[in-house]
């Protein structure tokens, strides 16, 4: 196993950080980490088929400004060695492995869409280690989804410049153009940029996602068994995990705050990176709102 | 009619500034001027019985750090003169005629429960006038509501220190404690009150939100025609106005943010008035989200 040097302070950005590797358990995580040495680290959990790179560095360098934010690649994923799960829970496994290889006792989670899933199961059952949890994008257990449908739908557009274009954002002039900013951002970085995934990734991430929402979770156990502060954010016209998920989700959990962005799809947190960012910073540093 | 200096700039807070007042229309509005003599007003539009001491200074005096913030005794409240209406339409004609006789020409608007059903009104009918809106713990036209059944339980329980504890905070014992701090700060200001509003304010106030709730607004008209940006703000647990109300409005507004809190009743931004007020803020300045 490599000891990481967790208390050394990076200056650098999402696009001129090293890439870190940690290893432990048969998995080698590729990770970057951003921010100051001190405070509660801030970890990401990526969207299916996300690396590293596919984080908005508007966000995550905004993020980084006041706490450590940690991006990785889960087993798997990027240039992390193992296996990709085709399950949520073994990814919980998975990223709970790689917070412990850090040396981390406690973390704020930062999870979008199917890193939601993952930060929730995740968050349940490790009440110590997850101080505050925000949830981006996603759905509960059993919880709405139209993932094939909108991704066969997506990637029949070839005319797009990026599937993301169409799944992460409205028809808007202004989501669209705010969706070529953000496309534009994640392609600064031109050295050690982390790897595409295959269908190796893919497949189970999709797998692990559709079942998760296709699995009644009665009397929604998860939810009620996080009992930390919780974030819930979506955009309003998120068409693979609706912004009904997040409102029900905010019902059910006892301790959530809810956001919702107007003229938004799946990708509302890089559309609106300014006030996405406030919203959280105000969340993790509240005192008095669910704290 | 009197002429106000709006230019000059009070270094005051909600419980020193000296009320003032202004005349005009056969009304002489009460108001009170605090923050920088720069900047968008910041209007803000009382609840049901509330006079100008009855805002958080928490809040207040927060926001005017860094804009004009403008408290005022609409038509026959506190201490301006004039008859209370006993609908939402004439309230709303008598706030634009206190914020003509300011001399201002675009203002915000921060209305709380039927103070955000004026807001509503003067926002559909003054788009110029109105550059954005924050509606908190109130309803659409058409809303839902449980006003007469809660306020008779509020006003039962004769224990309580004010009937606003039962009414905008929780049973739980955290939003218990921030209901008891901010009746605490709302009774700081010794000298030149407000005055206490009664029946002759009270009821026609009651007829008007109950009838605005009680009338059906056929294609949410209402919320269609406000094409400002609009942040919706409600407590999770609002017993007068549930939170369904701010989500139904998120919805079907053009181009609205929607916050809820946790654990929380219609004095939901009193309870969580730094997050309130960052949230505020966030929206207000905001060049990226719906501005």
């Amino acid at each position: 196993m490599t000891k990481p040097n967790i208390t050394s302070h990076d200056a650098a950005t999402l696009e001129t950080a090293p890439t870190r590797y940690v290893e432990g358990r048969g998995i080698r995580f590729a990770y970057r980490r951003l921010g100051p040495a001190t405070g509660t680290p801030l970890v990401l959990l990526q969207h299916f088929s996300g690396n590293i790179d596919a984080w908005d560095p508007a966000v995550v360098n905004a993020l980084a400004t006041d706490r450590p934010v940690i991006a990785f690649d889960n087993a798997g994923v990027g240039r992390s060695t193992g296996q990709t799960p085709d399950n949520v829970a073994a990814m919980a496994l998975d990223a709970v492995a790689f917070i412990d290889l850090l040396g981390l006792s406690e973390v704020d989670l930062l999870g979008f869409s199917l890193g939601g899933c993952v930060a929730q199961q995740i968050a349940a059952e490790h009440a110590r280690l997850v101080r505050k949890l925000i949830l981006v994008g996603t759905a509960p257990k059993g919880g709405e989804q139209h993932l094939l449908a909108v991704l066969q739908q997506a990637f029949s557009q070839t005319d797009a410049p990026d599937p993301r274009l169409p799944l992460f954002f409205t028809n808007s002039s202004a989501s669209r153009s705010s969706g070529l900013a953000f496309l534009e951002r994640t392609k600064v970085r031109k050295d050690d940029r982390d790897t595409d995934n295959g269908s190796a990734v893919t497949d189970p991430q999709a797998k692990a996602l559709i079942t998760w929402c296709d699995t009644p979770d009665p009397g929604h156990a998860i939810l009620r068994a996080i009992r930390q502060p919780v974030l819930v954010v979506s955009g309003s016209h998120d068409t693979m995990l609706p912004a009904s998920n997040a409102y029900a989700m905010f019902k059910e959990l006892s301790n959530a705050q809810l956001v919702l962005y107007p003229d938004s799809g799946h990708g509302a947190l890089f559309q609106y990176h300014a006030t996405f960012v406030s919203h959280v910073r105000t969340f993790l540093d509240a005192q008095d709102a669910a704290a």
